[in-house]
């Protein structure tokens, strides 16, 4: 059995689209069982409607909530009986809790997890975003958000913390690291990517293959793709944009020529590029796996994201191990 | 009649795939000539092996040739007998000649421009890229990459220069500017895009919409989106890359079904996405047009750019008054 904690407060779609994907989750999951963090009564009123297995069902009361509209370094000091907050604390304090899923604030998911989960040495965590590459396999797309101004040793640390969380989750032999640059040769790049280009190639600990421009960044030349939180964060919105755009156009297609051939099409692309509800942002650098759902992710995405923390609980001793916090 | 000028050199499928593209836009186009820049010899025995219409074609000879592998100020200062640079000084000597193509050097071809077309004070050029927006529309891009590491008043330039080129190339009358960045809200961005929001912000002589995400990039929020030369090639290559692949994805899919519906929908897609032929980027900031194709064109790029040209012509009044080079 799989124990994970989830704050139920932060989404844009409110607690209820949380408490169902869980509900949703557990149908899904024999192995998971679950720490819903919140208003304690709400919780109750939805678990019983939604007619949930209570024996995998625990439930924490943590009545207060950090918005958006928070300052992320204050709220981790000053909200400390907020769902986040206090989820974040069951985690670290508990060893039968595997990992969170959380759809509040990112900053100060991030500040509380560095906090809370950090009993190491204080780094500067990433968010990596786990994306299926063409041909199969996964790149980790590491920082997508969390740092927007970075510094060469900055992506230098990205470069490792994407190197270990691949190796152990994915079990991959010698990920490789690419370099998000605006041309594949060795010249080219921002000031930023042109000094991190010389770090990550003497650094004989990384499989570093060079310079990947964005027309292959998910192409699968890489296992690991390092960029600036700011250049991640576009990556991820232009591909899921452009995505959702094309599977707009099928549809519309489809609609006017009545084809199901094609409306089976548009149903099976969906499932692969609807990046919104594939699973989240993994912060990596941290003890326990702690996973970012977008504010307005849905149900299916809390039943992804508690999908990949089964999946990384196969690989628990890692975690227990806490080397991927380098 | 519209004449051109077209540098044959410089591109990865050398001048004959150029000549090609030469000869199918004067098929298609019947108002077009063009003066057709390289080896002379080359060239004549390309156009008769091609049957092309020799009194709407002019061949200038030049035989030397600018490749990536030349430092751009330096080749444009000693390589005057380059195509590149020859193209460049009858298009600013010649009033009959209204814009240029070529796909060499991009670094060379932007300072080349800036030198013989540029009467007014020294300004930045900037590369924008003209891509078709959801709902019809279209925005344009800049800085693609002429730029890669920019200063607020550059990014400030480049709203000018778009506005100025939507305004007059597409007859918007107010063009709307959007500043990418990795939130819409103006506390989101990294260092530079804060800086830029507060200056485009106060220009009154701008329509400025706000921050804009990449998932909304080309979605027909703005006409004109301003970022750094870095982050436009990032948005033009990972939309790219992901259309690319959604159409693979497609093909073979339509290869399993042997479907004759899915097999259209592929090559009707393939028409709107395939961003490497649709067009290029067109140098702002320039005393005439001169557009950029990639290294990588083919004969259809170069029949796009010649249409895209054509198009301009119409409103060349607006060219010769030379009001987007701001």
């Amino acid at each position: 059995m799989t124990k994970i904690v989830i704050d139920t407060k932060g989404g844009d779609k409110g607690a209820s689209a949380v408490i169902k994907g869980a509900s949703m989750a557990l149908d899904a999951f024999d192995q998971l069982s679950v720490m819903l963090v919140g208003n304690g009564e709400e919780i109750r009123t939805a678990c019983e409607s939604l007619v949930m297995p209570m024996n995998r069902v625990e439930i924490l009361d943590a009545p207060d909530e950090i918005t958006n509209y928070d300052n992320p370094a204050e709220a981790v000091f000053r909200k400390t009986n907020s769902s986040m907050i206090r989820a974040l604390m069951a985690l670290s304090e508990r060893d039968d809790l595997f990992g969170m899923i959380s759809s509040g604030n990112t900053g100060a998911l991030l500040t509380g997890a560095m906090r809370h989960l950090s009993k190491k040495e204080r780094i500067r965590p990433a968010l990596a975003a786990v994306l299926p590459s063409q041909g199969g396999g996964f790149t980790c797309l590491v920082d997508t958000g969390a740092t927007i101004d970075c510094t060469p040793p900055m992506l230098h640390h990205f470069a490792k913390l994407g190197t270990a969380f691949m190796a152990q989750t994915y079990g991959l032999e010698n990920p490789r690291v690419g370099l998000l640059s605006n041309g594949a040769e060795s010249s080219k790049g921002n000031k930023l990517v042109k000094e991190t280009h010389v770090l990550l190639a003497e650094d004989n600990s990384i499989n570093f293959v060079g310079n990947v421009e964005g027309n292959t960044a998910l192409g699968g030349c890489c296992d690991v793709l390092v960029c600036d939180g700011f250049a991640g964060n576009q990556v991820l919105k232009v591909t899921e944009g452009t995505a959702t755009r094309i599977i707009t156009d099928i549809m519309k297609y489809a609609h006017k020529t009545q084809s199901e051939e094609i409306k089976r099409l548009a149903g099976y692309l969906m499932g692969i590029y609807d990046i919104g509800s594939l699973g989240g942002g993994v912060i990596l650098g941290v003890d326990k796996p702690v996973i970012k759902t977008r504010g307005n992710a849905g149900e299916s995405a809390v039943v992804n994201t508690a999908h990949m923390l089964l999946n990384m609980s196969q690989n628990k001793s890692v975690y227990g191990q806490n080397t991927y916090s380098i």
